[in-house]
């Protein structure tokens, strides 16, 4: 159970949302409130956007409360667009290329859940990918891997048929339990997210109003002090936000027509 | 505040203190019970004896449940005399310099709890050091001073006057709050403690009773399963352990004559 | 380019192979004379034999020559049967994971050289596992595809000829030049090793002749001092070694019959 | 023996200096041509001035040449005056806090060479810090204690004077060799750098002409393509290069008057 926060708007240091509200995500990583584990010590990372498409990625497996690299870091540099996410680890080795974000091109992505039958269907995901997305493998996570299947699903073009895609490719539960997934990503552009449980809760995800300085923000808990009013994505929803505001669409909505 | 567990009797492999009691150190590096942090992700590690005078010293800071090094560390090596720490950082970079236990020639040397004014005496202690133990300092903590100067004050010759001497030069407590100091150390053959509170109570510190294959232990909690009865080690009392059982005798003596 | 030494015989301090030798493995990390690169400083490991048929695995990223933890468990740990390893990475991140050597149940192994078509031949080298082998992968190196394939091909059963059905599975060498393998593995019992090159030389290997204390050494250069003679194991040839001695045979008999 | 690589001038990527050069101060990590040792893998740090007085800083153990996260922030930070140090280790751990730059609020430092009679100086120069100072020490070796020494001595108001109090301080070289320090560091204004050697040669350091860009640069080795003309910075001189050029002063003048 890890958490997540993210934002678009007016360039801001990263500090602004990683470290300094009340209630931050370096705050987060030693007292979750609305996690099962309050301590997330197993690494993080940051991709943020600037000049160019390709966005910067720092990952570490220190605990981050104990990296000083990060408090420079989110002091010193400053974007207009960036996801932050610190791991409590479920699967997969503590090591920098199972740490979120994920990028790939000018995509980054982290994941907060798990798919509990992993294991039953990883061979068959592995064996789905096109060969330039299965040589970007790094790691051996299945929140890597649900990126890599969104991107062969079609990201590009149509992000929300590409979740719908990707959640009929994890297919049912398993025997293990639920598939539980609050994905949050990036183009450069906007900010995607969606919340997916097939049974129970996603992780929590809410997404801010506008903070005082113009921009928005997501994040699993609200980042007190900066913005007002927080709303809680409903599970099974798809969340765009973007410099123009937040849209929420259902996830699965696929059966329409 | 850290979690400490020591053990001397029949060679036994590590795991049996540090990972496989049901609230193993290991275990407690994630869920103290009686610590004021519930977790202790801030490094750990192991001074073993064997073949030789000196002990093996193993530290990383890594959270210890995220190393396989040390499983396996712990799986394979076996010792008849040992003392492992876990660490909450209080004071001092995360570094493997910072991480206890120490060790200086056939002492090693492990602590939970703070001095709160030790920046006010740092620079006072440092200059009482004999030029042979400022020169072997590695690190920047309390607990590293501590040890130094312990080992000035005559460790070898009369432990319980070493301690007295010590506290002595601690001082009393500064604004900031009570000294509070449970110290556990071996020169190889006895296992020493002591717990200290200038106010209030030190970190808990408990001595088991002959353990399963007629060895004995020391903790900060009870290590559930190897031992059917623990004690705990009082407040300002000077604590010994041997092959031939369990000395406690008060650590403010001094004033007798 | 990495560099190797393994040992089996009398139980000895792993120091003995690693550390003491005039040019003793950590002097190979930091001046290889027979190597392409001088320095591997890309992470080391060790595996030992010791009370249980499961080696112990010790691995690390750092420089060894940077490590207190590795001089420290090569002081203290004594065994009668280990490998060890230092990287020099060519393919895979720099983390643990993807740090020689690699183990499996008894089997320990550990590769130097590569596959410069591995990316061609990955998928469908995966795709060959079967699932037992396919879930027991932790990185993303060649070296640890070609462990699980040999295991794949009935090391257990038959090395000789595992080896064989691996290499004609690597096949011809594409066109980014010869398929280079020196590698060297344990079932505890014998130290297996063979030279391939699909063209050219493969990294160097030598097999020492009986070590003053009765045992026997395989190492990338000779360790000087701890044997008057070496033997260089020729290319395109297995070698076991066990407390009986030496045995080659030609790796690519199978045209035989 | 370490490299060094400074820069001031337009707002460039960090990687225009230390990756992107065909003599990069990366590639000098693992091929000096004008060091004792070809191999600088015992961590790395840069410092970078920005919005604020007090720099980012950040440094890492781990080779250079592995580390992916400096890879990103060279591509992804800008700056106008940065220093970067890529470490051999001579004296202290391999830990963050004894990686160079050191930073003392707009301060930044960073060293090359040694103290080889350090130990016998490290206690009267500890002594003769001011408190504040004495609290800002992080780390175990001398070329931080350089840097707090230099500060003692009022770099702030008298950088050159400060440089000649300091060498005074060190005193003549003791038994075990001459002191050779060159020094490179910042206000975030100007670049100051020094040689010094008691006897023979300090590290080689050389100050670009005006690079493409306008800027202008100090390192250790020149950074090909860059600049076409490098001047060798001589021995026993103050170097300070700000946006209106290169100023050399000889360093010994105190006898002056």
């Amino acid at each position: 159970m890890c958490r997540i926060a993210a934002y678009t708007g007016p360039d801001i240091p990263l500090e602004n949302i990683i470290v300094r509200p009340a209630h931050s995500l370096l705050e987060q990583s030693q007292h979750a409130t609305e996690a099962k584990l309050a301590v997330n010590g197993d690494g993080f990372g940051i991709s943020w956007y600037g000049a160019y498409e390709t966005p910067g990625l720092y990952r570490d497996v220190l605990p981050a409360w104990a990296d000083d690299n990060l408090i420079n870091l989110c002091r010193m540099v400053r974007s207009h667009h960036f996801i932050a996410h610190i791991r409590a680890s479920t699967v997969g080795e503590t090591s920098r290329a199972n740490c979120h974000p994920f990028t790939f091109g000018k995509w980054s992505f982290c994941h907060n859940g798990q798919i509990p039958h992993f294991k039953a269907i990883r061979r068959r995901m592995l064996a789905a990918l096109p060969d330039y997305l299965f040589d970007a493998m790094q790691g051996t996570t299945d929140s890597e891997m649900i990126f890599l299947i969104l991107l062969a699903n079609g990201l590009e073009d149509d992000p929300a048929e590409a979740m719908r895609a990707t959640l009929d490719q994890i297919g049912p539960m398993g025997e293990d339990g639920p598939t539980k997934l609050t994905c949050v990503f990036s183009d450069g552009q906007s900010l995607y997210a969606f919340r997916h449980a097939s049974s129970g809760q996603a992780p929590s995800l809410y997404a801010s109003g506008i903070l005082d300085n113009g921009g928005r923000s997501l994040a699993s808990e609200p980042l007190c002090g900066v913005a007002l009013r927080w709303t809680e994505v409903p599970t099974d929803t798809i969340c765009i936000l973007t410099a123009d505001g937040l849209t929420m669409t259902p996830l699965t909505a696929q059966a329409a027509a």
